[in-house]
């Protein structure tokens, strides 16, 4: 008897342990964002999921109107110290002059072919757009396409010597497919060129290319010598995606306000505010750029130099305070940065 | 052993009417195309949907690249004798009067007010132009999404007395749940006003919002006394969504080369090009009206005169013969015309 009495409290106490273990197995498998450490970010978006998907929850959205947006440059991958399209601008240059000698001889490609670094740093915004309307438009799309996935597939970054698709924020990828997981349609929304992100979005974040928005020009139709039509791209601007231009952009091409939108500087302001400014639960988070060991920290919050990339500044801080966004910091909140690490 | 025989026999001319049955049923469930008769332009479509999504066809195409564009008017829905926006932009004359009522003495709002069919219908391109932007624009996009969903709730079509929404073509409808179903995005591709179209097209086609591509206007964002933004409807125009506008809207919203498309007029030319010039199987298909009794029938190349509405010219035709494109006759492939009838 006495045994037996042993044996049953065994079973209970084996029982016991074989529960909490496949209790803490579950709990590993379905926690969506393994990447981030616990606190306020990472509780905001377990919430707000919660909030717009939970069917008995008063602020539930129903999944055709679950739509989340994400900036691009500096809240889904590296931006600093420069937008890896400008890198593929500047690096275009030099094919661009052989197929047009004259630009040889010509301000900013003449800056751009000597190689100086310190004197292209200085180029001005007016230069900066010359060279983007030069590698970025005037030739078909299809051919577009393939330079930019040409350069996407050999193009490493100088510091971690990896591709910049490599570059992309893991904490962010789970927000992304935890997002899609729960019936969201996931956006980019960027001021970064919408031809050049959709030519990579699909395979590094798993976004089609019918649901990136971003600085658009327009094409013009017409027919090769064989009659097959073909789309040129032209230099003229169709929506600067910056500021303004997002929720203008947003309207543009996908025609609902989105419940979530991600950003990390004051171009994505007017984005994060018309998000927030929506019925029912909301979310909108900016990412501050505060880890100088495992990335970069800049911008004027931090009391650091602006830079040409996404500034955090101050005010913008104090807007996120005021209408309730959520700051994530990379610092704190991001256990890993990289898949790679 | 004669009865058991007999009834043996019974039993095997049971069993072979429960099959027939059985079959017939389910060769009636599984036709996705029940209210278009058996012919070339039906066939064209079973056909492209096999070889674009059976794994084992040299033609298959993955899911994720499954586009489909559908012009509207006159394709999916009634467009004869008037596009339905164009009706909506006359009746909101008055109370856009009643606003500015400096209008009521100008032409062509003066025309407008005085209600004489005759003298509307002599209306030039260029006054039907100010009444579009004294109707569409000019005001939020909120406030313009509640006047037109009032409308169209309440609007009705003279000859069918019922509401626009109710007109839409059922074997059409058919092509768009039977591509759906088959993994095909469907996109709306449409010369009409993408907010005016957005307003009602996923109740009346099951298309959302982010996938009506129309002509398209810019907005500006800005804020109310309160501090909330809002976004207003502007006069400046970003996409003409007709001819070359067509494929150039789709590179801009889709930005991939659709698999089908289908229109009804010249206003679709260069989308139907555009899609059939891709490799692998493509599908371009134009609906002719050529059934005055259960709907209209108008256009040059049935020798009828052109209308305000889509044409359909000799041109057209020839080309649609020449690139392999499938007419498809509402007369003889449609055996039903609205879901009503």
């Amino acid at each position: 008897m006495r045994f037996a009495a042993f044996r049953h409290r065994c079973c209970h106490v084996l029982t016991l342990v074989a529960l909490l273990a496949i209790c803490a197995q579950a709990f590993a498998q379905t926690d969506p964002l393994p990447s981030w450490n616990d606190g306020p970010a990472k509780q905001a978006i377990v919430a707000f999921v919660r909030a717009t998907t939970d069917q008995s929850s008063p602020t539930f959205v129903p999944p055709e109107a679950r739509i989340a947006t994400f900036d691009q440059d500096g809240t889904l991958w590296v931006e600093h110290p420069m937008y890896s399209q400008v890198i593929y601008c500047l690096e275009r240059v030099p094919a661009v002059v052989k197929a047009k000698p004259e630009l040889a001889k010509v301000e900013p490609f003449k800056t751009v072919l000597s190689g100086n670094r310190e004197a292209m740093a200085k180029l001005s915004m007016k230069d900066l757009e010359k060279i983007l309307v030069a590698t970025l438009t005037g030739m078909s799309v299809d051919a577009f396409n393939a330079e930019a996935r040409k350069w996407l597939d050999t193009a490493k970054d100088p510091r971690w010597k990896r591709p910049y698709t490599e570059l992309t924020y893991l904490p962010m990828q789970e927000v992304l497919k935890y997002l899609r997981a729960n019936g969201y349609k996931t956006y980019i929304v960027t001021g970064g060129g919408q031809d050049f992100v959709r030519v990579y979005a699909e395979q590094t974040y798993g976004i089609p290319p019918e649901q990136v928005v971003g600085t658009a020009g327009g094409t013009t139709y017409g027919y090769a010598k064989d009659g097959q039509p073909f789309l040129t791209k032209e230099a003229k601007l169709l929506l600067n995606d910056n500021n303004a231009g997002k929720p203008e952009g947003i309207h543009l091409m996908i025609g609902r306000r989105p419940y979530a939108a991600f950003g990390n500087s004051t171009g994505d302001r007017q984005m994060l505010e018309y998000a927030k400014a929506g019925d029912g639960a909301r979310l909108s988070m900016l990412v501050l750029h505060d880890d100088a060991t495992r990335e970069y920290a800049y911008g004027p919050a931090q009391g650091l130099p602006a830079t040409r990339v996404g500034t955090f500044t101050q005010a913008l801080y104090d807007e996120a305070t005021q209408r309730g966004w959520v700051v994530i910091s990379m610092k704190h909140d991001w256990k890993r940065i990289f898949a790679f690490e």
